[in-house]
């Protein structure tokens, strides 16, 4: 399917009350506890199967990848399947060498004797400061703490999606009933926190979903990366791709339902939009979520690399945050995107109005588009030429207070 | 060389008073006009050879390049030899389509038959907001009265450079003063506008140099591109190339000294990179300059595009303006780069500083280095690896008020 068709995609339709829906599917635990990394907050999550089940991950491609990164592709390259996720704010656990990769191993061994486990069964994920190593102690007795709390209940799932937040001001959470098979049906349930590189020093995007749908690894996998490309990978805030970002998927198998894999691809992807739409429009300092509708690109693919190239530009999102209509930064934008852009058949549209047609200034009705942009969120179409392609990307205006905010010493 | 060696090219060592420079060449004249592009303020420079001279020129690679870049392809291809450039500023005359190519050919006509030479020998730059046509009966009327005050004269070198600057604050000029031979010299002087996309809608960095050294058009191109790679390529402000970026050298040969090649192009990579910094340290609302020294890549240009690719990341230049030595964020960048970097093998120092060390955390006197920042500009050392290459890359902070300045609508 193209996501020249898909372009309310991002939309929140038919999303089902999420409130702690990481255990909304059958077969799955969280609890949340305060250890000590951020002062007085939660700052560690567990998300827990019944047993081992299928799952699958993708992680940022950074070289630079923080030693929970490392150690979750070495423990999924062993075995496509997990019991276990165990999730930490405060501390990125990146930049810290052997020294982080150990602790990272201590962690999930940790998990697994509370669980009775293999400690290949446990993923971890971190998520805050680059370069400072992991208070040990205190995640140790956290995941003591957190593992006799455990369960399905709304304020649990919620209370795991807080704990994971840096300086995201909400929880993201996402639930999606998938198809009925003879009466039976099954849900994906998901949390997530903050795409930027949130606050002085901090990193990454994080994402846990599950599922009582009964899938195999390699069809959970692949629906995984399909999900994450329409996404996760099409938002972008500030063109800083983090050292810990990482999306799991867990799979539990308890609705028993069996789904087509074009419908469980689908459901997935609704679900990890919903998660990525959050992401942005809570990203830091942000006021406005923008979305960028690219079509006429050769594919899809390039479709997606255009609007993010152009969200890469400060000016063009500084513009968005005074919500002035300058088409030519968009224009400046794409005459050194890496996919070849012909500025001679690109027309721009801002909340409708054609302020761009053919590469050149086209004249148009000024106070009508800045009263449009001055509503909040809007909508700006690109056309680059007559290809097939189209993409849908987010992305969120450029403030003062965000480089205020990074410009303060942690 | 490498440029491993020539760390301290950016630095202003043997630049000779260059107020009005771009005259300083024998055989070059230049005047300035307030024609009313911009309310009341010089917007229209010429800088006119005794006759048609060699000539070379870089351009943007953006393909959304403006119509003046395209013309002076055009002429340039034509003949590498040139008698005149006309500069303009307050309209970049990009994104005007056919109607664009028309004024800029207008424009060179109209220079033409006031120097009564060839429209080819005429090359044409413009800078100043994108998407708006260039207003042509002010700028005839300019023009016409330009070519009657040409001089050579520090007040009228000067008044050309002032004529070109959009929302920069002071002109940027300079004079070097090439080899001896048989006890004749030459110089080379020139003039430049900022690099930033700067105020909302403007583009372009320009720059003229001129010389009266002898030497062939070919020997200058080859030059020239030594040059920018080493000056103007080894900036980055705020990451957007525009679609105006031209530097123009012209040799007019009445010194008669015809220097050794390696000798002049050190000469005018010299005077290149001193218009660069100030460039750097004149861009918007910026209040720092910082050098990132990259050191340990597989060659020199590597180095640069790691330097480039660091100093494009939003977060590491906030970081800058806060005089945080926030590693991390390089770390971060680094490990996202084009060019392959083994993070285990990066260390990094902030004014001679070690905050990083094999890619991890190093115990340091952050009080020292956070002393060391304050006073203003700084250099990183960025060490990736054991590779002969090294570069130096200048670039500035990222400040709230950019943001501001480039959210205001035009």
């Amino acid at each position: 399917m193209s996501d020249g068709q898909e372009r309310s995609g991002f939309q929140a339709e038919g999303h089902a009350a999420s409130h702690g829906a990481v255990v909304a599917a059958q077969g799955f635990r969280a609890a949340a506890f305060a250890c000590g990394i951020k002062r007085e907050l939660l700052d560690l999550a567990l998300v827990v199967a019944e047993q081992s089940v299928p799952a699958a991950a993708v992680f940022t491609t950074s070289r630079a990848a923080a030693a929970p990164v490392i150690l979750c592709r070495e423990h999924l390259a062993a075995s496509p399947r997990a019991r276990a996720v165990i999730l930490t704010s405060g501390c990125a656990n990146a930049g810290t060498g052997q020294a982080g990769l150990d602790a990272a191993r201590e962690t999930a061994r940790c998990v697994a004797e509370q669980l009775r486990c293999a400690p290949e069964d446990v993923l971890v994920c971190s998520t805050g400061v680059i370069g400072q190593p992991l208070p040990m102690p205190k995640i140790i007795s956290g995941i003591k703490a957190a593992a006799t709390t455990l369960e399905r209940s709304g304020p649990a799932g919620h209370a795991a999606a807080t704990a994971i937040l840096t300086t995201d001001t909400r929880a993201k959470e996402t639930l999606i009933e998938g198809q009925l098979i003879e009466g039976r049906g099954y849900v994906i349930g998901g949390m997530a926190k903050g795409a930027a590189m949130i606050r002085p020093n901090m990193a990454t995007m994080l994402a846990v979903l599950t599922t009582d749908a009964l899938v195999e690894p390699e069809l959970l996998g692949r629906a995984l990366q399909h999900a994450t490309e329409r996404s996760f990978n099409a938002i972008n805030i500030d063109g800083c791709q983090s050292t810990n970002d990482t999306v799991i998927v867990l799979a539990s198998g308890a609705s028993r339902v069996k789904p087509d894999e074009a419908q469980f691809r689908e459901s997935l992807t609704s679900a990890c939009r919903e998660l990525a739409r959050q992401i942005v429009s809570d990203a830091e300092c942000a006021t406005r979520v923008i979305e960028l509708r690219v079509s006429g690109a050769p594919d899809d693919a390039a479709a997606r690399e255009i609007g993010k190239f152009v969200a890469d530009s400060d000016l063009v999102r500084a513009s968005f945050h005074g919500g002035d209509p300058n088409w030519g930064r968009i224009l400046q934008a794409l005459g050194v995107c890496r996919v070849p852009v012909d500025p001679r058949h690109v027309n721009i549209r801002y909340a409708g109005i054609t302020t761009c047609r053919e590469g050149a200034y086209t004249p148009f009705d000024e106070q009508a588009v800045l009263a449009l942009l001055e509503q909040g969120d809007f909508v700006v179409e690109i056309e680059v030429g007559e290809g097939p392609g189209g993409a849908s990307v987010l992305t969120a205006d450029l403030s003062p207070e965000y480089v205020s905010f990074n410009a303060e010493r942690s």
